[in-house]
């Protein structure tokens, strides 16, 4: 057996943290910008954020939502009137305070004192208080309920230390926004928001999450009841991928969001709010990256097949690239996972073994290569991304079936390496999810035993308020964190690890993004 | 012949800036945010705008022009060192001073005057100054030319007289910004962009342009040329729906983006840019807007057929929701356009005369009504939108079709409207363009002689620095504009009208949004 020369420098198993830095510099996903906290987030990166926004706006529409844009800036006086929700959001907002620049005197520029805003805006954290606006003008009746919103835009969360995709003081997302006529109703949407999130993740991100409550320290500001779906990565760690939100009346009230009833009453609405960012651009390069760079799952990947002419600068190359364009073609015709397939025929000059490397670093499904004697021969080589390597002598593990048998096989490798990476993903996580330790003591002998140890799942007494906070310091000093209660788990017949008490429900308790 | 009572109060004769108004109001496309400047738009509008992206971003793709995402804040100094660009944007940008909100002792909130930027960052009003940091690192080699990137993003200039879509203090909109090893290249693609702009514009918006390049004046500050299409509204004033620049190596030398070419030395790149924006929606509502509300051209309709049952509350509705469930699928699995045809059936309670006229002032292309005894008789009761009124009898057009016969036309209706409402567009504009003016007395008699006069294009002699200021003032005594010099038109053969010198090129005038 020869040892494989991995495409990265670093290895999972040494730097996961470096690891990840380098996996989306090597896949040309995304780079810092020079601007705070901002990132830039080039093609290949932004390429399968239009993929992910394209697939789950299409569940959005399907469930009934309808597409809106509501304004960037927010004014105080929105984030006045719900205490919890300022709490939650004003310490790290950015705030316009002027409309105009002016000559510094020295050659720059500086804000125009005579151009200082009356009110300063904020620049929206989350757009809850500002959509409510609106609800209280479009929600008059019954009739006019259930009013289900969704928007697609960038946010602004001061940060003070970022990571790419995972952190950053803007990012994109979409955030819905929902008003019912009562609790039921809303209580069902945000499970509705839940389990949409939970199929978005597993059958188009091929990423495996445990859906759950959060509990009550980790709601959302304003929340009656936040929701969640958490993920898994390589090194153990949970990542919170989306979230869904039962906001109850609270911002109803704030924001006046009445209607008449039916029987001619007034009634506050009932509102939820969910959520998913570019956050899981990050989860996916963490769960299905490997030492080779990013493996994109099919259904997200902007290019699935990546079609390389080993081009020799010799007039015969027009032979091959006709040939190879004439695959594209013939392959671009053929679906999988209900999509005609996207296939990339990549003409740049460079050596094909050099363009090889790039594509596997990004993380394109398959790689076909055509030679002058494959033409002649009629065969492909062909690279699946998720069985890379041949073991036994350390190359890649190439496969070379005639063109024919590759353009009738690409749909279902893809429809294959979808479903594979799920379960690869779903084997792991399910192998590092221990849930037999009934101390805390236990709990921090777990974590201190392993360098990327995974997750426990705990019986707890569910604590409120004082008992709850002593938990969390509790965790805390292990640098741990409660993740959620999951759904569809057998009922606690044990004791808090906690706090001795009978416990009432099971709890993830993991390190976390 | 009787009267018609159409479904707007305003008239377009009457007063077109409040019909415009109250077009947008009754089409629920959109409304004022409370937040200055900033509106809020509303799924009708929203999804019209996301048909337009769709549409326009295959066009982009199709150009071999990738998406990516730039930061929403840009540092002043990217501002400072591109003269013109500052000059031309500084007045107007909202800039952010704090990143943190506290208590103002007052109940309220303000700026932590502890969380103050040491350097304020602007809310991007265009991007090329970020963009071309990042083409700097990108481009070091003629192999990565050229470089050719788009973002669909926000924008905020700060605009002291706002109007719905057309001029608001936050828009959305797509930037395309290249990079190119020469200006023979970089100006061919800034008419790649304009051309798929008309093309755009033409065949998915039914909007007719005049592509043309803009005078001195008008160019986007630090651009080289500015060239733009021009569709003119029913008002006969023209908007500017599109531009597309040449940068020369002026933003390459500001943010350094230099290559080495194949000759081993050093050049600077040529750099372009272009877009468009939601500005564009103002212009469909006032190309196509009629005194009944809107007409969405079929291939941005976010419906093309609503189909209507005349619900009357009582059992039998289900067996005619059930055939109209029937009639919508069977339509759903037809194309026009190259597309799935899109098709809702409105089941919301209410009468169906009520939700006829909902859907005629937000300009469905076609409405299907369907009554229990249509529903027996096996036919249906068609509306189209280009074709309302029967002026006969004052009463809406409704054709009577079977359902087959429903069922196999309404594919040719929506491309023959979408053709139809160019060609109507096409032929009023022609109709309000005078080329036979050659006087500046003449031009103001003919913008001094009628409510909504049209353009009128003049030979002129083309004056540069203080000529063409000395021009541009003679137009604004009367609210004039010069617009674009068009493409395509014969050579100049007469006298400047405005400097009596020799005419060398023609130019429209006109009022301008």
């Amino acid at each position: 057996m020869s040892a494989i020369r991995h495409a990265l420098t670093t290895k999972r198993e040494d730097d996961f943290a470096a690891w990840y830095q380098e996996v989306i510099s090597a896949a040309d996903m995304a780079e810092e910008s020079g601007v705070r906290g901002c990132m830039v987030i080039k093609p290949w990166g932004y390429g399968i954020w239009e993929r992910m926004q394209r697939l789950l706006d299409d569940r959005i529409k399907a469930a009934g939502v309808q597409n809106a844009y509501f304004p960037l800036f927010i004014p105080l006086a929105n984030f006045e009137r719900e205490a919890s929700h300022v709490e939650g959001f004003a310490k790290e907002m950015a705030v316009v305070t002027h409309h105009r620049l002016i000559a510094d005197g020295r050659g720059g520029l500086k804000p125009d004192p005579d151009a200082k805003l009356e009110e300063p805006l904020v620049v929206r954290p989350t757009s809850e208080t500002i959509i409510g606006d609106a609800m209280s003008r479009w929600v008059q009746s019954w009739r006019d309920l259930p009013l289900m919103l969704n928007q697609w835009a960038n946010v602004v969360r001061w940060e003070m230390r970022t990571r790419m995709f995972l952190r950053t003081s803007e990012f994109l997302w979409q955030e819905g926004h929902t008003a019912h006529a009562d609790e039921a109703e809303a209580k069902a949407e945000t499970m509705r928001a839940l389990e949409m999130y939970r199929a978005f993740a597993e059958e188009d991100l091929s990423l495996p999450v445990i859906a759950g409550e959060k509990p009550e320290n980790e709601r959302f500001p304003g929340a009656v009841e936040t929701w969640s779906i958490e993920a898994m990565m390589q090194d153990g760690k949970a990542l919170q991928a989306g979230t869904s939100h039962y906001l109850g009346t609270n911002f109803a009230e704030a924001a006046n969001i009445r209607y008449q009833d039916k029987e001619g009453g007034q009634a506050l609405a009932h509102t939820t709010s969910w959520g998913v960012s570019t956050r899981m651009v990050g989860g996916v390069i963490m769960t299905h990256g490997d030492d080779d760079g990013l493996r994109v799952p099919p259904a997200i990947a902007p290019h699935q097949v990546v079609i390389l002419p080993m081009l020799r600068d010799k007039p015969e190359d027009q032979a091959l690239l006709d040939y190879c364009e004439g695959l594209r073609a013939a392959l671009a015709t053929q679906h999988t996972l209900d999509e005609p397939l996207r296939v990339l025929l990549d003409k740049r000059p460079g050596k094909a073994a050099a363009k090889r490397w790039d594509w596997v670093r990004k993380g394109a499904p398959i790689i076909i290569e055509v030679g002058a004697r494959d033409m002649e021969n009629g065969v492909v080589s062909l690279l699946r991304r998720d069985a890379l390597w041949n073991t036994d002598n350390g190359k890649p593990a190439f496969q070379t079936p005639t063109r024919e048998i590759a353009g009738q096989t690409v749909p279902s490798i893809l429809a294959d390496m979808q479903n594979a990476l799920l379960t690869g993903a779903r084997e792991r996580r399910d192998a590092n999810i221990v849930r037999d330790i009934d101390t805390m003591d236990g709990v921090a002998d777990f974590f201190g035993a392993s360098k990327y140890p995974g997750w426990v799942e705990v019986q707890w007494s569910k604590p409120t308020g004082a008992g709850l906070e002593k938990v969390v310091e509790q965790l805390k000093a292990h640098k741990l964190t409660l993740r959620n209660v999951p759904m569809n788990t057998p009922p606690a017949d044990g004791t808090c690890i906690f706090t001795g008490e009978p416990a009432v429900e099971r709890v993830y308790v993991a390190r976390a993004y």
